[in-house]
């Protein structure tokens, strides 16, 4: 899995357990083809006549690396591997995938109401792991708006809400770039406007929010209440979701937004970042306060490592609705950053110290200082 | 020319003749050096005194790949190619490149009124495959704007024309992004805004059309058109032609126009892309509608192969203005392709039926399917 | 250093002597760790508590390759390094490493104010160098700004000091990119709104100007003296400095401007350009009066190489506060070229003369012939 030529210090520093510190509950229940294919894909559409979403980078790494898991031959054919996954059961593949990651915490964007989902908790128990929970702040906002009768309640309850959440949480997490893109104006909205926005809201609870200056709103309460309880702030960026043009989701149109954050000291960790993880690199680079999510291809982490501070890279899996998400993502990450490392290693460029100490880093140790595990 | 340890299948698979998606028709005459080198630059100036257009990529590839086929060693230089060049005539050069191309289909973006380009027919008969047309909207709409009398007459024959250029073809191409960026309104425009711009349109025939909302009506026109035949409809994005700012070509603008046209059913054929191409794989991963064109650099393949889905992926050369172009086209693709599955095969993450599987969709399969050739 | 098996005329044009056509002065004087640590940090703000900015790319950089010529051995952890480089003293360890660094001439964006940067001339004698001076024009508005009683003397004073300061110089240097974005107006603005706006400005003279049509009217009397003068003009693009969001440093966004000066003849310099370097790359291939600085990482070389015109790269280092930045930026430079140009020589792609001739084009031939050195 690793290339062969590493140092036993490095290796091991390699395989040592992750904090994953991003990723979703998955599905607790047997899936049909159909179901599995549109689960492997962020589109959510099925695969044209005559194709299907296997035949893709994420179903090529499937076949490869989690056919073995479920005691089958590397390139199993999709039918082959469905069927064994079938015979297994939900329960054991989801046991055997979430363990094999290698995974010390979860940490879950939780998905109260979706109860064909793991919980936090059994994402832990399935992965022995310790796990905790992220607050997605639209989440709650879509709870208030569905059960508030005015603004006034409407606002009150989503302070409410927030720090209720908040408290038993290890960090709040927002995908405003997917409702109205990231180039949204930065300052905090005023009273006034916040309450002719929640008047319209309330028209139309069962939508998604789309009102710039409800998100705003709802971005700095949670900002707020992140200060009071020293936690950090997920912001995706990059591409997923549905929403405004991808363009949009560029952290550099967070620059504003980020810089007034520095003095309020509220971490930001910019999720995903892909393709513009450049230029979270950038930013983490230069904002004490940011961080930057680590992808997991080859050419991805080669980027961050040439520009990003070490003490500012966390691994995430971004594992979502199948444990083979979860699965591959460590291991993806872990084959990239033993590729990355053994280059600069090979090249003279690092000592293994340093090698072993960054791997820690960026697999375990940054997570823990930042989330407070 | 392909690495020298992949396997016979592989090695079959990226030999086997290409459908060639995407090609402009090359010059049928002799010509000068000043001639040559402004073809085999994108700007359209001569280069700075001192120095050549042949000290770039393109001229470099040029001198190791081209020359073999004119009888020259390797690295020729570029007097030495450009005489033998002449030796040969422009007729046997044109012959021997678009043959050794190994092309079993060109599909032309036709220019019939730019006589000194070989016509489809003649890059077929040149290059011993099969031509089909495609239809560039924007010189049909030329062609309507510089005979008609009025606004009327000039939406009639649009509308007529695109009709029985489409049934002769195999695909429909747009280079809007050139015209005014990608991020215009998506939307159909009212019939009254168009037939005001007609007006001011027939009042500078001579001049590219440049006024958003005629370039909309004629896309949307198109889109009918290609809906009624079940013809595709080719983007141009990324780099090339000149026009607004290149960040506006960037494929992610169109994201809103794509989801437009998921159910209208039309597929949507991402053009050339770079340097946005992870932009517009992304764009295929999540669009059952939405294909990318495949660039022929390594660096670029490597991007496309880690996200877009295998089936979306279509090889083109791009082939314009000089026989070398449509030969360094094909070339590159199996090189950079041959490079992308051999390190997949030696760290054992393909297997190689997959491989040569993958090698075949993205040379011809996929164009074979989609423009139902 | 470089690669083991390039032949002896690539190993001899890389490790020529280089021309560094973009580079500040570094400090003099003696450093505390809490001093160097902002020095080698884009951010100017301290690493986080717990963390330290050698945790970086640059700072294991710096460990690896600037430590053995303090006589340190590679990988000197940072307090040892730091302390040898007390020992030493400031102006011994600017001469080893300037000296180091292999450069024949320094063209230095020059600071007169700031003291504790060495001169034009000062960088010059401690690299055993020639030295030349660029002129930053947004400090000359500065100096003007601080002095002028009114608006039309601002505006004389302007025109007099960007003439003066450019009779002593090489080239002349914008960051309008760092202070409005690069997305302004290119058209020359109307007398009358820059006295307005020079108004304005005098009210409030010690902020950075930030006005875009005061950046506009600076630039267009720049780009005159420039024409007249015969000297280019450096855009610093990409990310570096505060200002706008990160994505308006996209010179992409300059397209319109670069286009309006083509006819002017004043060469057009994109600094630094990262992460957007393939788009300042292709404007360097199709606009004959842009160039492109070569950035001094092995990604990024690639991608360049295989996109702009050889005659059009031009190397530095990028040089700032401290020396290690300069010594690292060369070394960084000649191995990433290095390693670009194994490559194409090991897979037969380019000829070793070739291979020399652009090695010696980008060291130091471009920016000779384009700086008229």
């Amino acid at each position: 899995m690793l290339p062969v030529d590493l140092p036993d210090t490095v290796r091991d520093a390699l395989l040592a357990p992750l904090v994953d510190h991003h990723c979703h509950g998955v599905r607790r229940d047997d899936l049909t083809r159909a179901e599995f294919e549109l689960l492997i894909n962020a589109g959510g559409s099925p695969a044209p006549p005559g194709t299907t979403h296997f035949d893709t980078p994420f179903g090529a790494a499937l076949r490869r690396w989690c056919a073995p898991l479920l005691d089958l031959e590397p390139h199993a054919p999709p039918a082959v591997y469905l069927a064994r996954r079938a015979e297994l059961g939900a329960g054991e593949v989801n046991r055997r995938l979430l363990a094999g990651a290698g995974v010390v915490a979860f940490l879950v964007d939780t998905a109260p109401d979706e109860t064909e989902l793991l919980t936090a908790a059994e994402m832990g128990r399935h992965g022995g792991a310790a796990a905790d929970e992220l607050v997605r702040i639209e989440r709650i906002e879509r709870d208030v708006a569905e059960t508030a009768q005015a603004a006034v309640d409407y606002l009150d309850s989503l302070g409410e809400e927030l720090a209720a959440r908040a408290a038993r949480a290890v960090g709040l997490k927002t995908v405003i770039a997917c409702l109205c893109g990231l180039d949204f104006d930065p300052s905090r909205p005023s009273r006034g406007s916040v309450i002719a926005a929640a008047n319209r809201r309330l028209a139309e609870p069962k939508e998604p929010p789309s009102d710039p200056i409800l998100l705003r709103h709802l971005l700095w309460s949670a900002i707020d209440v992140a200060r009071e309880r020293g936690l950090p702030v997920q912001f995706h960026t990059g591409f997923g979701g549905s929403g405004p043009g991808l363009h949009r989701t560029d952290p550099a149109r967070l620059s504003t937004l980020v810089r007034a954050l520095q003095p309020v000291g509220v971490p930001v960790i910019l999720l995903h970042c892909y393709p513009f993880h450049r230029q979270a690199a950038y930013l983490a680079s230069v904002c004490p306060h940011v961080y930057v999510d680590v992808g997991a291809s080859a050419g991805v982490m080669d980027e961050l490592l040439e520009l990003a501070p070490f003490h500012k890279q966390l691994f995430s899996s971004g594992c979502r609705g199948v444990a083979e998400t979860g699965y591959l993502g460590a291991l993806s990450h872990r084959r990239a950053l033993g590729a990355a490392l053994g280059s600069r290693l090979a090249a003279g460029e690092w000592s293994a110290a340093d090698a072993a100490r960054v791997a820690h880093m960026i697999g375990s140790g940054n997570a823990r200082r930042i989330y407070r595990l």
